[in-house]
């Protein structure tokens, strides 16, 4: 790997529930005179892959329970929010003013299970937009459909912004992933000097994903789509966005 | 931001103490011909910036002490090294077999007080290198040497390989930084739908070491230098990646 490059799909439409987000992809990469190819990485924001799976859910239709009630009054959240929230986690990881850290579903752990309400239309005021059910499926589905429709393999990141304790500021991680390597295992190998390597698992998506997010944007930027070259990889593997969840016995932050 | 590309200089040379990083950086790119220009970011690994300093230790001079050997025994590390871990850290954050987590004297948290026993000449087997003193520092000469010698402003980044919680795989993260935009504010601004948005503090300077940290390879490769193109911002920021550091009181997982 020497030189990638990192381009934006501009003139990306909004996008509703239904839209076959690998027909918009091509269109508006087609539109930008961007041609997709083997071995490409695209990245698609979480945002928009909910969105076009129906995953918005309106408050209103919510109804806390006691469990959410006193949670959200400890966190001075919406307690419907907070029903959302537990709904879609596993356990509250840390919790304060504001703040709830859970461990979600997927086994990603993040704020607010990773529910969003900004950049959902105003006529949904009052609504919140939950992950992907399967967001590695999701992804598994683009692939699948550039092979189909273009005979091409290329890998697909679905990116989600993150808070990470001990640093400030949010960076994008994959939370679904189809054909890229997504651990590169280099254990085993020896270094400049020939001595073994001892601890090299690299994370090749969370690092796409976090490019990715900083250059579509995170506010009025209307990208949420960007195509990721010079990997120089074949996009095969069967790793997924899961097989990067630390198995619970080996985290030391669980408690 | 549309696009941009990450360039890897390529036939860097082995980095001995003493060594002016500016003027072998600034030869590598010119046999590259890649020409660093106003608004380029630089990422360069902790890794050579400790060797030019001089970071580098021998472990039969480290004289453990109780505290040492008594945390090294329940590690089952090299008491030494267990030293230098304490030396540079001012806490333990967590402690298993084999794993240290620490919070280093920068703020960082990671294992090991970021101490690497890879990629160092066999003629010092048994030594470790420490990151360097000051890597905020270290960036901000980087970046001076550039505007001095060559007039233009850039972004220096120095990143270094971090494990995290939760999620399997090192990615990289800043250390040091200068010039450039660390933690790009924006809240106040509104979404897409004119709505207030929430959290959007944007870490740029761990997504640039991230992608650039894939880029360099861990392994083999001796490109431990990265050039980044088409962030198209201005390189005048005073931040640090001393402001990444989430401040404790705020920190839900300190204990």
């Amino acid at each position: 790997m020497k030189n990638i490059s990192i381009n934006v799909i501009p003139s990306f439409p909004l996008i509703t529930k239904g839209d076959d987000l690998g027909e918009v992809v091509l269109e508006a990469a087609s539109n930008a005179a961007l041609k997709l190819e083997d071995g490409d990485v695209l990245v698609v924001a979480q945002k928009v892959v909910s969105k076009a799976e129906g995953r918005l859910v309106k408050l209103e239709d919510i109804i806390p329970s006691e469990e959410a009630n006193s949670l959200a009054s400890e966190t001075e959240k919406d307690p419907r929010l907070v029903q959302l929230i537990i709904d879609e986690s596993t356990k509250v990881v840390r919790k304060k003013q504001g703040v709830m850290i859970v461990r979600h579903k997927l086994g990603h752990v993040g704020a607010n299970a990773g529910i969003d309400q900004s950049n959902i239309e105003h006529s949904t005021e009052g609504s919140a937009l939950l992950l992907p059910v399967a967001p590695d499926k999701s992804a598994r589905q683009l692939k699948e459909f550039f092979r189909e429709r273009c005979g091409i393999s290329i890998g697909v990141v679905i990116s989600d912004s993150m808070n990470r304790p001990w640093r400030l500021g949010t960076v994008g991680e994959a939370i679904g992933c189809s054909g890229l390597n997504v651990l590169d295992d280099r254990r085993g190998e020896t270094d400049m000097y020939g001595r073994e390597l001892k601890i090299t698992l690299i994370n090749q998506a969370d690092a796409l994903a976090s490019i990715a997010t900083l250059v579509m944007g995170e506010t009025c930027e209307a990208t949420p789509v960007v195509l990721i070259k010079g990997l120089n990889q074949k996009m095969n593997s069967h790793q997924t966005a899961g097989d990067i969840i630390r198995p619970l016995e080996d985290d030391l932050f669980c408690d």
